[in-house]
């Protein structure tokens, strides 16, 4: 291919903008086309902020658009399939916000059609292009901790979505922890056989009301022997909290929280750090440009995107299977739940 | 009581040697008299070392020594419970070194001795005095950190013992993970209903052959909610590795290792720290003076002993069940195996 | 003034086209019209680049166009004074890099043409926009740390400058240290009146061949009684290094380098962490942004500038001091220097 | 020699008992045979405590005690000189606290009675034994962090001692800077040329009205080259501070505080550890046994102390510069002040 992609957006939401912005501002080779959105006044709005000359009610409409060449897809979660399909069919490369369905069935569907397309596909979970996580990547890919034995994932949220997200979510493990399984299987590079899940509700009974859990720890067994543990709450008082430790028989790598700055401060009560990162953009917000620019440069390259169709499907199985071991009090193995 | 006590040492080995020094050089309430040693070489050299008037061989002579008020036993573990029977029966105060037992019902009986004499009883589980830990223990007790609702210990040794030694040793749940159990409830202050156990051989296959474990994890599940991991190995490349964090509505605390010193070195390559302390006794020799202060003081005062006989006791349930959840591939209630 | 800003760039080398990509790209209220550059090919590739419609050589020709609002000078050090003069007369407001000139008598010159013209004026001492010294500096202002008695500034360079930079520098505290004598008056808030420096050449022969110093410390007396000192050095094999300490009656704060990630990574050797940041550009990047959008907010809104004409001329008085007191083995009050 | 050292302590104030407890308790070697205090209670009450046979009130009775070896001066700083003389002249090896004297001639005659008796003679700069002093010291000789340039030296009080002490102190050079001036000579392995003080009044004014400064600076010129700052306070309301780091062509090496415990606590305010230990009989206790333990092992060896008489007159001589130094605003050289 050229030098540069032509892209469109559908979906102006809060993410959409946010790709719009790091695909005009700080990526030189993407050039981005045009705009859609179900509601046409954000469309509108999104397009002018960011210089697009065409801004659309219906993708389908972009899909068309013979000079759009790749799609980014930032709309509501129970659409990612359909559109997926369409633009395969289209043949645009696509990026698709994560995750790409809850359902099985679908997931398969959507990857089946981006194969027979021979398309790029590539799945937003942007941490993976997170400093602190590549470093941990590199360490355990690169031996520097030997083989490794243990990994323990704390992610915990500053505080719960509204209860009407909560609601439509699909529940704390596709919704959340969805990131930290994706995160777990980039880091050991094996995949998972066997989840084991202990949760509660313990921030705010109205989730427990609205059948989810705000509280949760999940075993993940490893085929290569590997344990690891996630730990999950939907609210940490102290702000956003992301921190893995991987442990092997040549020693072990941890990563701490982002903070805004390093000054500690000493007063006659304490030692004191200003809190972490609080919002989950300034936390990853230069994971979200390395994400965009890394699929980019494999449409670009035609190299394979880092993060594929089986890595998009695979944390959903994980998160059927940990819901399926809370509710069964028992630990559930991958396969069965593997096949929708 | 008065404003001493006078009190025999039950085995000469290293941990009794310990035991000694502190009782002789850091409490000046304690009065060390005898010591009884089946080697009575070891009782001998002991008791010159440390200045005692009287080194035997058989325990029961310390026993029937009117002036001895307290015993602290350090020998083999399959004696405690024999020893604890007679020195209640001989109207002993006790300190016993950790695990009682690996027999239920020999736990119940050398406790019912307990009770029925009325004697104050200790076990040595010296991790809860540790500054560390106890700074934890504070931090849960006096709300700082809002109610607990995740608790995660780690808890690593430089390096796994002897394969003869891990043959006797009952296995690492009730050689090792014990101290994680009892910090788990000290730490919490709560009982721990069920336990699910992911664990492997991953650091000396021989620890295998032998039908023991070296890695593994154990998730608690605690009356009051709480959700605990443990996270041990038996080799830590880099040093004895204790830590832990909770986690709670109001915020979380961590403590992180004791280093030599607290020197960091920049270099062309990194910044760099010397390990942790390596050594257990090392690690934690400020918390075995505690204890056995501690226990010294309850005994003067005739107050409850800060670990109790049933703190002696439900590590070992812990313990077993931890192994039944492995052995069974299932979460095991503790009352699966309470009752021995 | 209106919503927008239009700037003309003068000097399109590494600093110029810093400022030129965050005006574009980060700064909504800036309009970047024009580029003049000695090099008419260097200004024409940078107008390219960064979409502008006007490439010139000569700065005159951009001063003549009635559209810029706003000129931000890059050029050589020594044509610093002359342009700014210049652009005072043809009303522009001036962003100025530092240093304004090493003459106090030319600085005068030109701080008089910029009052007798009313423009807004700033200087680019960058690093009072960065996270960690803007933390320091509301600390400080704040009262968080109460009166201040002590201050503590580590700056050194990963490595030095070529030697032919080293010549035209003006030295080591023109060049180098300026950026903590400004740092220093800007943390304390307060004038210093006297310096004393020890310095000497450890790094590199060729930098004390060349009559310039590589290592040094230099001790600031301050009007409010503050006692700061700035401990310099060409070579930090480490990396970039810029710490802070203010000590006072309420306590201390403190501020470390900025690290490329978090992880620690320990091994059977040691714990170690990567490198701090080593380049500038990546540990400041943030405050160049934060700067220049500074500048334009105190346009538009006709507010003083955060770092005035007085800040610009400041520190080299302090530089020419530090020298003398090198010079002269005694401490060196600035007023001894103040009227070049 | 033999195995053990016969040893009588002279002054049993709070350091004398410190020394005498570990004496008993810490050191197999040593023997504490007698006290000597100008106040006769107080030496019969520290025979009491720590078992000696033999208290009294002139210390001329312990030095005519043939059975004592070496003798552990204690006793005020102005009979320092008097009894090392005469504890030579009787043939004793000698550990005296810090200072030896105020007065460079007292001291000369002191060390000339000394090396005219072949005794040997230590001198209590205990820091020098502090775990993370002696890293900085290993680092920097062993070249860890290349050639030495610069250091710098945090020494801070947690609050001022009475107004009466400070009165009879010698002045904050001799009495608390002494500590970092020797530590300044150990850790670099250099003499010191020149010395240039700041300095002020910011904590109490009733120590500037006792013609004495409570807040310093003191720069050093360092025979090798090396330029060294001290930073002092009599009052850090955080506790006590004492920290190093020294920078090398190699790179640096950095000491923090000791703390009680490594907790952090995260809220919804900021995360926060405990103060570092605020009472130097916490901080260095260890420091206090090795010194001890080094001296005897020297005694018992026959080799050299680690810190010699010369080591006790050098920062004697330092203290006289500073002050002479903030006297006349100038840099000092110690020679003008070497020879009283």
């Amino acid at each position: 291919m050229g030098d540069t992609l032509n892209l469109a957006l559908i979906g102006a939401g809060r993410i959409g903008r946010v790709h719009a912005a790091h695909l005009v501002h700080r990526i030189p080779e993407a050039q981005l086309l045009a705009v859609a959105d179900v509601n046409p006044a954000a469309a509108q709005a999104c397009a002018e902020q960011y210089g697009m000359p065409v801004a659309v009610e219906a993708y389908q409409a972009v899909l068309e658009n013979r000079d759009v060449e790749a799609v980014v897809i930032c709309s509501a979660t129970d659409t990612h399939a359909e559109i997926i399909e369409a633009a395969a069919a289209a043949g645009k490369h696509i990026f698709c916000e994560k995750p790409i369905d809850f359902d099985l069935g679908r997931i398969d569907r959507a990857l089946a059609a981006v194969e027979a397309a021979g398309v790029t596909f590539q799945v937003g979970f942007n941490r993976r292009f997170d400093a602190n996580f590549q470093r941990v990547r590199e360490a355990v890919a690169g031996g520097e901790i030997g083989e490794p034995h243990l990994m323990h994932i704390v992610s915990r949220d500053p505080a719960p979505p509204p209860i009407d997200y909560v609601k439509a979510s699909g529940g704390i493990f596709l919704d959340m922890t969805i990131h930290d399984f994706d995160m777990a299987r980039f880091l050991i590079g094996s995949e998972v056989e066997t989840v084991y899940t202990a949760a509660g509700v313990r921030v705010d009974p109205a989730i427990g009301a609205a059948g989810d859990l705000d509280t949760a720890v999940v075993v993940l067994h490893f085929e290569n022997g590997v344990i690891g543990t996630i730990d999950n709450s939907r609210q940490a008082v102290y702000g956003y909290d992301q921190r893995v430790e991987v442990f092997g028989s040549g020693g072990s790598i941890r990563i701490d929280n982002n903070h805004p700055n390093t000054a500690v401060v000493s007063t006659a009560e304490h030692l004191r750090r200003d809190l972490p990162l609080n919002f989950f953009m300034d936390r990853y917000v230069e994971s979200y440009v390395a994400e965009m620019q890394a699929f980019i440069d494999a449409v670009l390259k035609g190299t394979p995107p880092s993060v594929t169709g089986r890595d998009g499907r695979a944390p959903v199985v994980m998160g059927l299977a940990a819901r399926r071991s809370f509710d069964e009090k028992r630990p559930v193995r991958l396969d069965e739940v593997q096949h929708g």
